[in-house]
């Protein structure tokens, strides 16, 4: 075995084990969009026992982020990576990290269910929310597609619909505040479904955080303080 | 020179790169010390000015973030650390983004101040906000001093000041609700101070996830999803 055939062999199985992260990180999204419209379900439905069953898997998306976190630390130091790669090893720590947190909004969504909040959301609030569940369950879906096509164009159109979710976010926002101030004993109740209305919206952050991942392994400059306009410059000059 | 000479060499401008980096993210979190200080100040006296200032300020901890970032990417690239070294690398990234997204909370806590909540605060309830204020300013402290030292001790110390932090986020939350359903023509008002409570609260989790990462630097394992005696049976086992 000459050397040139050694080293191309060795990167042949570089090249698998970012593969196996690569897959392994969207097999994570899988979970955690599951874990998403679980919880939005939940959420609309008042079932307690949907809502408990994904404060449970939380435990999965954890475990996963360790795993995936520990095979990028162990391939950084054995593989050594060059520019490119070393790139991609960042953006899935970074992706993964944000997963988890999601993960996390998602539990929260989850744990906002419950007795008290059993039929007493309004059926527009439920509709608002709904909507807005779908909104964010969108953006998760079409990130990890992005991510898995290290395509920048679709990474930019997910961050472009989190501005969507912020504007949901502030109408859901004032009605519950209106219904508040009409009948202060529902105050308790509302403000639950106002931290499931946050959650949700932070969700569609951490949507964006990932997009953004994924433009960087594009253009390798980090993108997370350049406006949309600046971003797509970049990525027409490259 | 000798070959040896010139392995100590590079190595000594490796040590004198990480040490640079370490100063750098002491430097940040100082930067967001200052920032969270100043936003409580403006919360309690209802000083519009200051809240402007911490607002404005949030630029520079952006861009102290994304500089000690692209120090560690380079550093990576260039230097291929071994295990050791990679896990300091690996920290201080986490390091930063815990910082950056500390710093958003704080410019959260800054944007609730306004000139509806001038006058507003209930004497107990501004009492009850600048106490927690400093509690969550005193792990922030704690936990830099710990990064400085690589303290895992000092790390656990602020793991556990994270539950009387919750402890009594869950307080003032209680006490505001009660305001609301007393006074609901304060509810818009009250709303703000809870999302200002509840930022406080997501600073105490942030020190904690650096203590985290401190203390990954110790035992070399994720400690994210482990209970503190089980933390504290692996630094002794060490």
């Amino acid at each position: 075995m000459d050397k040139l055939h050694l080293s191309e062999h060795i990167s042949q199985q570089f090249n698998e084990e970012l593969e196996e992260v690569r897959s392994k990180v969207l097999q994570m999204g899988g979970v955690v969009e599951e874990q998403l419209n679980k919880a939005v379900k939940a959420l609309i439905t008042g079932s307690e026992e949907l809502a408990a069953e994904v404060v449970q898997n939380d435990a999965r998306v954890n475990a996963l982020e360790v795993e995936i976190d520990d095979d990028c630390t162990r391939i950084v130091a054995r593989r050594q990576p060059a520019a490119s790669d070393l790139r991609l090893v960042m953006a899935v720590i970074r992706t993964i990290n944000d997963l988890e947190r999601i993960g996390d909004e998602v539990k929260r969504v989850a744990k906002t269910v419950g007795d008290e909040l059993r039929g007493t959301l309004e059926e527009d609030v439920r509709q608002e929310l709904e909507h807005m569940g779908e909104q964010v369950s969108r953006m998760l879906t079409s990130v990890l597609d992005a991510f898995a096509r290290t395509d920048p164009d679709a990474a930019l159109a997910v961050s472009k619909a989190d501005r969507k979710v912020d504007v949901k976010y502030k109408a859901i926002t004032r009605q519950l505040i209106s219904y508040m101030m009409q009948d202060h004993s529902s105050i308790p109740v509302i403000l639950n479904v106002l931290w499931a209305a946050r959650a949700l919206e932070r969700i569609g952050d951490r949507c964006q955080n990932i997009a953004e991942y994924v433009i960087y392994l594009v253009i390798g400059k980090n993108v997370r303080y350049a406006s949309i306009d600046e971003i797509m410059a970049e990525l027409e000059a490259d």
